[in-house]
């Protein structure tokens, strides 16, 4: 199976490695809107331009898009539906139905298969919520993010003025998860779920206090947060932060019995020293269910949701009954 | 969607209560092998003699067949696939091979379909090892049991002579579980990856020393693991024990990079009030999956790494795409 990455950021360089622990699959092209020739990669992948895509559409059973949710993927993975099998990380929550709308209607016109929001959240985290939802009607759910780098909250505190540089981790409260998982199903407002602590190259002579002020009060990204902020030198962060960890957990308690007399708790976790690694092998595996759903003659748009776990396997069904059930 | 139990025991009555929390789901049928007259159902659901069921066949759309592993299910549930959709919570992991082809067999000669060894273990402690391995190929998986009772463990005590009732908790080594979410990979040990602890009620006059001695020293079941025995009354066994608690945890630890740097933790993990209960929600999940898949047009025998995940819920795809995705 030979697959292709259009984009080659943390996420297309996380496939690019992911590839080789799967020896099913084989990475033949990446593609840039950047000159190819400034573009190289780390394992000696060919690099093309996008122009030229369409001349490599038979070398390539499924096509990685490596962009972003923002502005990227909602024109990319409709545009290249039409013509290869393709998957996204997609992860607007609040707009992936449209983008599954649009990504639907052109696999389907291109006879392809598009699978879209495969990653950890969405997907893993999405999956063991259907899951558990699926398992116990009577419950609560429960997610927590972290400890982790967010980049968006990062980009924020870096774009205000006398920040040079700057990294922000979300941080699950650890009391709230011991409430969670004993079962008492506690309503938590948002200062109770989650901290976050911002590490912050400040410039030469920048006011430190009204820049932890603006961080601490900027409204949707920290306000509503308990946040605590380091100043440190350029140094310590790129020796103590330059790393991309990430993850999190997803709860559900749920009760059973005539009367409710009984309590469970589903709990699901994830604790990654890499975010776009762990994302780029998600998308390896569902790559590799792309591929099957179309070579059964299968079109249109399909999330984690629609697919049969064993399809994201290379050994067969009788492998997997005898050593995984 | 209407379903049948056959066998009334601890999983058919969690099946019964189950149903209750499911508004698309009614249970028609209780099927016994004793006299259906001294059979008296929870919820007043009626109760047939299993030689009648054929005579109401028309109305149950999925048969979920709530017999043990060691000798019902083998016999049952290919017989019933032959005019059934059928469903299992078939637990020999060895023999789940055998029990698939028999099922697989019955159930394309009767244009029906059979879910086999649904459940948490196998069943979704399965499907979270096979996720886990197909994301990250490099790395090695990790199963604990407990705490909870094991109904085998507790069999095997109240065997020996002047043991009256007893009680088996398998417990999880707290610091093995920490190894392994500490990413160092351990070689684990039967003896250090779980405890057993045995309450015991002894018969008058019984030597105690010889009990426990037999306890710790019975191959298979106990004469690996530290074991601590505890003799109690039949009244302290009653007030404190009689529930049938479990749960456990599903670890892959695994690496990602071009030179393995980066380590991953991916954990799933169920604390259960009451296991019989909890299996039987798995079970109507996946009932309902079995429903589908049959007015499909689909055939044969199916585990859960056959069945997508949207199948076991009521809602639609465009209500899980918007609310779980």
């Amino acid at each position: 199976m030979k697959i292709g990455i259009l984009g080659y950021g943390n996420l297309g360089r996380g496939i690019e490695s992911a590839v080789r622990q799967n020896d099913d699959i084989e990475l033949t092209a990446v593609f840039t809107r950047r000159d190819p020739s400034s573009v190289k990669t780390a394992t000696g992948i060919p690099v093309y331009s996008t122009v030229d895509a369409m001349k490599l559409k038979d070398n390539i059973d499924v096509l990685i898009l490596c962009g972003g949710s923002a502005t990227d993927l909602p024109v990319q993975t409709p545009e290249y539906a039409k013509y290869f099998n393709v998957i996204d990380s997609f992860d607007t929550h609040a707009k992936i139905p449209e983008h599954f709308a649009a990504v639907d209607a052109a696999a389907k016109a291109g006879g392809k298969v598009g699978i879209i929001s495969v990653g950890w959240d969405p997907g893993m985290f999405s999956l063991n919520r259907l899951y558990a939802n699926a398992i116990l009607p009577d419950g609560k759910d429960y997610t927590f993010w972290g400890k982790g780098v967010s980049q968006g909250h990062s980009d924020a505190v870096r774009r205000i003025e006398g920040v040079k540089d700057a990294k922000q981790y979300t941080i699950p409260v650890p009391e709230a998860l011991d409430a969670v998982r004993g079962g008492t199903d506690p309503e938590l407002t948002t200062r109770q779920k989650h901290t976050r602590e911002c590490f912050v190259v400040a410039e030469d002579g920048a006011d430190k206090e009204r820049i932890e002020r603006e961080i601490k009060t900027m409204p949707n990204y920290f306000s509503d947060y308990d946040t605590t902020v380091h100043f440190i030198t350029e140094e310590e962060l790129k020796a103590n932060h330059s790393g991309i960890p990430h993850g999190g957990f997803v709860i559900r308690s749920g009760k059973t019995g005539l009367d409710g007399e009984h309590r469970h708790i589903i709990e699901y976790s994830l604790k990654l020293d890499s975010n776009p690694e762990f994302t780029s092998s998600v998308l390896i595996a569902y790559a590799r269910a792309a591929y099957r759903l179309s070579k059964e003659g299968q079109t249109g748009c399909k999330t984690v949701f629609d697919i049969p776990p064993a399809y994201l396997c290379k050994e067969d069904g009788a492998y997997l009954r005898a050593h995984m059930l």
